[in-house]
Order: structure tokens, then sequence, then C-alpha cells
């Protein structure tokens, strides 16, 4: 089964403590993709500008991901330059320019409107309404936002909670969203505006996933050699949708699992840049580390006397 | 099994989003003991001024805490005054008065000597060396420390390092101590210095044990009303050491049972004021409260294809 995503296609310029990277693949869609092709085939809509080194995408292709409807608008490609200090935890923005992606406009090609999984990357919500039009009947639609479109589209980003079954956002975004600084409590007020689940992603502290009557706590890989964040959160959307996609199975063991392939390729992408390291993975690493994962929080309970 | 703890008992005053509280019972020894003594017998060493309330501390002796080492000096008791603002997370301290703590030295009665396992909660390195010179032969030593000692007492804390077999610190301050960034980094570093066992609390987002081959991590419980986060870390410290004393099994498989019971004392010191929801828990409540630990981390992997 395929798994639709909609979002930006981009070039970044990245200086971490350990080295730069210049115009190298990025952008939401691109690291979700990269990490979702693992496990599932991907549909991918998104626009770049008449510079994309379009042939830098093929192992992408080769791998599943169905660049179909991926425009090619004229102009500049979206890029983004950043840096991340010492210790690693906030990325200082240096320069955005978004190029054709200000007017991005996502046109879904007729043979993904049936997508059965779709996920509505980081982009305008009133986009992802739009999106939301052109598809059929999904079996679950996830989405993620930021706290610029909290701040400036709050109504259409609470007409599009309406409408979707996952959300997953940062800690952040969650508590600027909610106005709660409480995670339970901001999660459960956003449970209420319609989404069934909730995935607060808090980066090297792991990901707590809430639903109507559970919650579920992924712990992040310990990494001893964390090397450019960039696109964790989007690569750990990758391996939970794409989890869920290859799987069809919404249970609640199974949401479970999805998150925790979720955590494993959210830390592998920050092996290397861009998404180098998810382009090298294979499936056996992948299911090590989600064995490794499960070995960190795993003890048995005392015995009754 | 007796664990021996020494430490500060405090008068502590305290106000939160929820509400105030004035000199109320605190101290790193206090809150260890209210959570440990829940588990096993617990000696305590400390000192208090003349104008202490004692008789407050008799429903921790009802509980078996063994109060011969609690000295009562001349002078003013150790008091704290903090603020917590809306986000819970950082304590901003108004007051702190030393009093007669300032002078503390101290002595471990006789019939103490012999305790198996030893808290030396966060005192200067100088004298948590000193308690080591007092003691015979214990199963397992852990100690605490903070910022200040760590950028004040240096090479004694270092000493003292080399003669511990467990240290539990939070992250900024095994950053701090390690100069190291990355958390693993920092763990390997300080068990290099000696100890089998580095626990780093990270508060709401739990805690890491490092062993020499192991690495587990305990979730904190997501709770929805945090009250008053004074005193989270020592009843951590309690409820781990003082689980580690009750069953004399430092296995891996043990010790990670320890660190989801110093976990959840942990969480319900927070529920409350002061060491008042330590005083009112029951055993059960609290093995109830691992259970949802638990199943908060638990999944099934996939079987194999």
């Amino acid at each position: 089964m395929p798994v639709l995503v909609v979002g930006s296609v981009a070039l970044d310029s990245v200086e971490t403590p350990f080295g730069k990277a210049d115009d190298v693949l990025g952008g939401s869609a691109t690291f979700f993709s990269a990490a979702a092709s693992l496990l599932t085939p991907v549909q991918l809509v998104g626009v770049v500008g008449s510079d994309y080194p379009i042939e830098k995408l093929e192992p992408l292709a080769a791998r599943g991901v169905d660049l179909t409807g991926l425009e090619r608008a004229d102009g500049q490609s979206f890029r983004w330059r950043g840096r991340y200090r010492h210790d690693l935890n906030a990325a200082e923005t240096l320069e955005t320019h978004l190029g054709v992606f200000s007017r991005f406009s996502p046109k879904i090609p007729d043979k993904f409107r049936d997508a059965p999984f779709v996920f509505l990357a980081n982009i305008d919500p009133r986009l992802q309404l739009d999106v939301l039009q052109q598809v059929k009947r999904p079996t679950l639609v996830a989405c993620d936002t930021m706290n610029f479109w909290i701040q400036s589209r709050r109504p259409d980003l609470l007409e599009l909670l309406s409408k979707v079954d996952l959300v997953t956002l940062n800690d952040g975004e969650a508590r600027q969203l909610s106005e709660k600084v409480n995670l339970v409590q901001a999660a459960k007020w956003i449970m209420d505006l319609g989404p069934r689940h909730v995935n607060i992603k808090k980066g090297e502290h792991g990901a707590l996933m809430f639903s109507r009557d559970s919650v579920f706590f992924a712990p992040a890989y310990p990494l001893e050699g964390v090397f450019d964040p960039t696109g964790a959160g989007d690569s750990f959307a990758g391996g939970f949708i794409g989890y869920l996609t290859r799987t069809g199975d919404l249970s609640d063991a199974n949401m479970r699992r999805a998150v925790m392939y979720g955590s494993a390729l959210g830390s592998f992408a920050v092996e290397k840049f861009s998404i180098e390291r998810l382009m090298s993975l294979t499936r056996s690493e992948i299911d090590e580390r989600v064995r490794q994962l499960k070995h960190l929080t795993t003890f048995e309970e005392e015995l009754p006397a």
C-alpha cells in the first residue's frame, strides 16, 4: 500500500560543529519519503524550481518513491540555510528563500487520489485542507504543522485538525497550539478538536503518542554521535506513518510498534547530513535498532510476594 | 536491610501557580527518606537548628526512618524559599539560609556504620568523602551532587567519584561535570572516573541509567497535574536506592526495576507540596504506578516474516 505525502522539497545548506554541507537534499517531503520508502511505496507531491538537481532524487525513485506529483516550476527552488551550535538542540535559521514554494498549490495526480494513507507535511493549513478536497476516502490522514501556522493561520489549522485522524507536532508546538503547558492536557485539548491520535515529538527526549484511552512513550535512541538534526521529525513521521501504511493495521498494539519505527528512523536520520544515512539503510538495520530501543525500556515487574 | 542517607533536612517555603506553602519539610535527606522508607528501613544523618519542628518528623520515624543521626544544633535550621513559574521547569531560588547546615559535619552513629547501602545526598563532596571514612564495607555507595560543587569543589568531587559505585545527577550537571554535550559521552566519561552506574535524571523527560554494558531508560509518568516539583530528584533516588536496598540484588534486571521505582516515587512526590503525597502513599499504589509506567513503553516486536 502506498502513502501519499505532500510537503516541501528543498535544498539545504547546513553547518554543524562537525562540518558543513551545501545545497543538499532537504525539505519535509524529502525526509519523509526517504524514511517511509524503506517500509512502503511513497507518492510524493511537491514543487521544485528549474534549478533543482532532479537527478539526485533518482535513488528515491528507485526505492519506490513515485515522483509523478513533483511539479517543476520556473524559478528558484526552496532553499534553507541553517546552523547548529554546540548543543545541536535548536537550528538557527540563517536564510530562507521560498522561491517557487511560495506559490505552491498542490495538485494531486489522479492515480494518487486513492491513497489509503496520507501525510500532510508542514505547509500552509489552507493547502493541507485543499489536499483533503482532492483525495478520496483515506484510511488515515495525518498532518504536521509549525509555530508559524499556529500563529498566522489558526482558524484554518483548527478546521484542518477537525478533519484529520492523527497529528504530529513537537512539544513546543503542542503547547503553543493548546495554550497549555502540561503536555497531557495539551494532547487532550488537541484530541477534543478531532484527531484520535496526537503524537508529540520531543527530539532527544523521545515521543509521546496520545490516543483516546492510551498513552505510549517511545524513547529516543541514545546516540553517541548526533551529526545533523535536520529532518529528524519528518524522518520520524516517515517511519511511523510508513509502518502503519505497510501493515494497514490501526490497532493500539500496531500503532505502538509504528511509533518505534518512527523513533528508529529519526535516530538514523541525524547520523549524517541530509538523507544520506536513510539512503544507505537496510531493513535489518532498522529492525535491529527497534530491538535495541525495546531493550532500552524493557524490565520485568517484581513478582507478587 | 537499611539504607543510610546523609544530606540536608530543611524547611522549604514554596510558591507555585497552584498555591504556596511556608516552612514545610524539605531537604534532600527528607525527601529521600520519605520515598525510601516506603520500601526499606532508613537511617538518616543530618542536622537541624533549635527551631526545627522535630515533631513533624514523627510520621517518618513511625515508618522506619531512624533519626538517631539527626543532630540538633544551636541556631537556625536550613531554610530555602523558591518559586516556580508557569512552566514548573526550573525553581527560582528567592532565599537560602544555610543556618546550622553551614557547619554540618556528619557524624555517623556506630549502629549506622554497617549500613549495606549508602546514599550521599547533595552536600559538599568533602563531607561526602568524610562519611565514606566512617562507614565499613557497604555493598553499594551512591552519591548525588550539584552545579555548585562541580564548579567549586571539582578535585574533591572527582576523588569522591572514584570511590562510589553509582552517581545520580541531572542532565545539566552531567554535561557540566564531563564538559560533554552528548549524554552518552558524558556518562562514559563519568564511568571512567570510577562509578559502575551513572543515573542521569531528566525531570519530565525521564531518566537514563548507564552501566558498563547496558543502557536503560525509565520514562517519567505523564502527569496531568504537576503541583510542586521540589524534591522530585531526591524522591527518585529514594525509590531507586530504596528498592535496591530492599532486594539486595544488583543484577542488571533488578537495577532496571529499581529505576522504575525511582521514577514512580519521583512522580508521586510532585503531586503535592513537601513530602505530603509520599506520606499518604501505599505500596499497592506504587506497584500500580510501576505497572502503568511499564505499559507506557510496552510494545511487541513484529514477528519475523
